[in-house]
């Protein structure tokens, strides 16, 4: 018998029918003698059309105000769950993040979890057989204000809930049968993933990958949480996220994430001496501006061209500072490029191995695809391409690192 | 300076303007140096929207997650004019019933209020110059469950609060200018009444005057607490209901009621003897069948007639419970009416004054309207018609004792 802590997004429970079949889902592992604690977002768009409504009302809803608003939507989730299984004969009761004690801080509308307080409540709950329905994103301030723990929010109730819980493992039920080793609607040959460690999770998520929010993952990796991503529609195993061991070191690269969500900046001409770039990117930083990946060019005349991605929704802030720091350090100006794409490969395993970079890179030439960036750490290497060249980067080192369904390794 | 509750029902936040409008409602009050506690309820048909969902997942959905789900209708309301009041430029701040202290016994979707336990906290807002806006309708259990308060459950909120905060009046706004004489649409002469006693809005209320429920108004009897009914449209004065005084005496009958929404039943053939009565009324009781007027006609034979008048909406709970009581007494049979309606005058005018009821008798007997029960209670009087003379009784009483405004007594 396991504690499993389940987490379900909006998206599984737009309408009484996704109710009812997310119930069922949750029975079967019931059934199986689990104490089971779920975790929940508000229904469908619940979420976007408070906020359209709030918005109608004010500019910038007073983000206090806002808090109260947005967990109405995850409250009543827990309450149609917790409705749908005792409907099916099961035992089951609604917890907000009030009752449960999710303390946070104050800062509205992106607040930060301090304590579990009712895990005590939960656990009793839980040994008289209820099935546990908790509210997502929500927490309480010590003042008994309710907060939202902002993007990713109830991914992060279901990690901290499972580390209060000393659950055995959190599974994110998703519409998809786990973590892939790249897109599949670009990569037909994509497959599941088996097992990640927590870092692998990170650069692929930070790479592009949508499946977990970092800031869960993190979590979890500080608490070294059990975690399972895994389809709706099936109850074959997923991808399994957890601590690194011998048998993923053998995985060189586990997948391929790409993003055409960057832009490339690079200021021309930037005088070169000490101090410049801490000058350029602590101004960024202060213009909260995120940079990902950095270049600087060999210097050529005592002047230099440094070149870095951002964010594409950071461009109109980004422009804003860039005007200031081209007459501050006296560049020549700046260009932005909208048309590239950010391609990564991700493996623990590029620890151990050797040459991965240099596969990578002939791989690509092979392909005729030019690298106009080109990033790494311990267990990910990055580069920028045309964006139209994105797609045949991705199929390339797909088929470079054998990751598709045809060319298993044996490892898997 | 004053401190003033409001109350405002759903119907008048039903959109993003109608929020707006009774924030600027809100602020003229707050502009004259009162301190303003709001109470609302749920965004127009968020209720029953949220109850319609239910059914879909259980056709009789657990009551404590009904709770859950519906207290959300106020929560979304209590942060949207927070933030209409913020965006305005006022300090304003939402309070939950659970963050108000407001605690009920466990009685899920019908909780009875034990407590009050915030006060002293919305106290201390209004000190520091915010709006506080609170969620009517819902309360919280010692053990921390969200309840509902069931029927008028918002009103009863408001009535609570200022019993609490010692309040200086609970203003409810309408749509309507204030309790009026009888149904101005019925009758085009019919004017707002500007004072009535505590028992006089029960009276009127139970008569068919859909304007306050009586929990609350009995609560505000108990407490003593000013009731003002006015319009939302307007800034006169409406009606202010209060403890009886010299003044309210002198004013015989202050309104006419009605409804159509009850019928008769007659139960024929009752053999007379002791209990017969008791029994009927107590299995009627049982069954969940609410008794309004009740006749029981002269003897005859040894059998007698039993009259009673039931909302419609308990008939067929009746037609169960009738079955079984003819049988037991040995009853001939009995006979359902619905096509009667009950007129009443209410008024605390009538402990005082003489010939009240006669004077009505007289009057509905000129206008050739035949009665087919009576009812008389210290400041009420009530008479059951066919259907289709409700109107034309209305409309003679009202002229009778000239409550018109074409005919205002020196009294109003």
């Amino acid at each position: 018998m396991a504690l499993i802590v389940q987490k379900y997004g909006g998206a599984s429970l737009a309408t009484p029918e996704k109710f009812k079949f997310v119930a069922d889902r949750i029975i079967r592992e019931k059934k199986k003698g689990n104490q089971m604690v779920i975790v929940v977002s508000a229904p469908g768009d619940t979420t976007d059309d408070l906020i359209e409504f709030a918005e109608k009302l004010a500019k910038e809803p007073d983000s206090r105000e806002l808090d109260m608003l947005m967990s109405t939507g995850e409250q009543q989730s827990i309450a149609l769950m917790s409705m749908a299984l005792i409907e099916k004969g099961y035992k089951a009761k609604s917890f907000t993040g009030a009752q449960v004690g999710i303390v946070t801080d104050s800062k509205h509308t992106k607040a930060r979890i301090m304590d579990i307080k009712g895990a005590a409540k939960i656990k009793q709950a839980l040994k008289e057989g209820y099935i546990c329905v908790v509210a997502g994103f929500q927490g309480i301030t010590p003042d008994a204000d309710i907060t939202t723990l902002g993007r990713g929010g109830s991914d992060l109730t279901a990690v901290a809930l499972a580390t209060a819980l000393k659950a055995d493992v959190v599974e994110f039920l998703k519409d998809v049968e786990g973590v892939m080793t790249t897109n599949p609607e670009l990569v037909k040959d994509a497959k599941k993933i088996d097992f990640l460690s927590y870092d692998e999770m990170l650069e692929l998520s930070s790479g592009g990958a949508q499946v977990l929010y970092n800031r869960s993952v993190e979590y979890a990796k500080n608490y070294n949480v059990v975690l399972h991503v895994r389809g709706t529609f099936t109850d074959k195993q997923g991808t399994i996220i957890k601590k690194e061991d011998k048998k993923m070191e053998k995985i060189v690269v586990s997948g391929i994430t790409y993003t055409t969500k960057e832009a490339k900046i690079t200021i021309k001409g930037v005088p070169d001496h000490p101090g410049i770039a801490a000058l350029v990117f602590s101004k960024l930083a202060e213009g909260e501006v995120n940079v990902d990946m950095i270049i600087q060019n060999v210097s050529d005349n005592g002047t230099t061209d440094i070149s870095f991605t951002i964010s594409m929704k950071d461009i109109v802030r980004a422009k804003k500072v860039l005007d200031v720091i081209v007459k501050k350090v006296n560049a020549r100006g700046y260009k932005i490029d909208e048309k590239i794409g950010k391609v990564s490969a991700v493996g623990v395993g590029m620890r151990t191995h050797t040459g991965i970079a240099s596969a990578m890179f002939r791989a690509l030439a092979d392909s005729r695809i030019n690298i106009e960036m080109i990033s790494t750490s311990e267990i990910k290497i990055s580069v920028v391409v045309r964006e139209d060249q994105v797609g045949a980067a991705v199929k390339t080192l797909h088929d470079a690192f054998k990751l598709g369904r045809k060319t298993v390794s044996k490892e898997n």
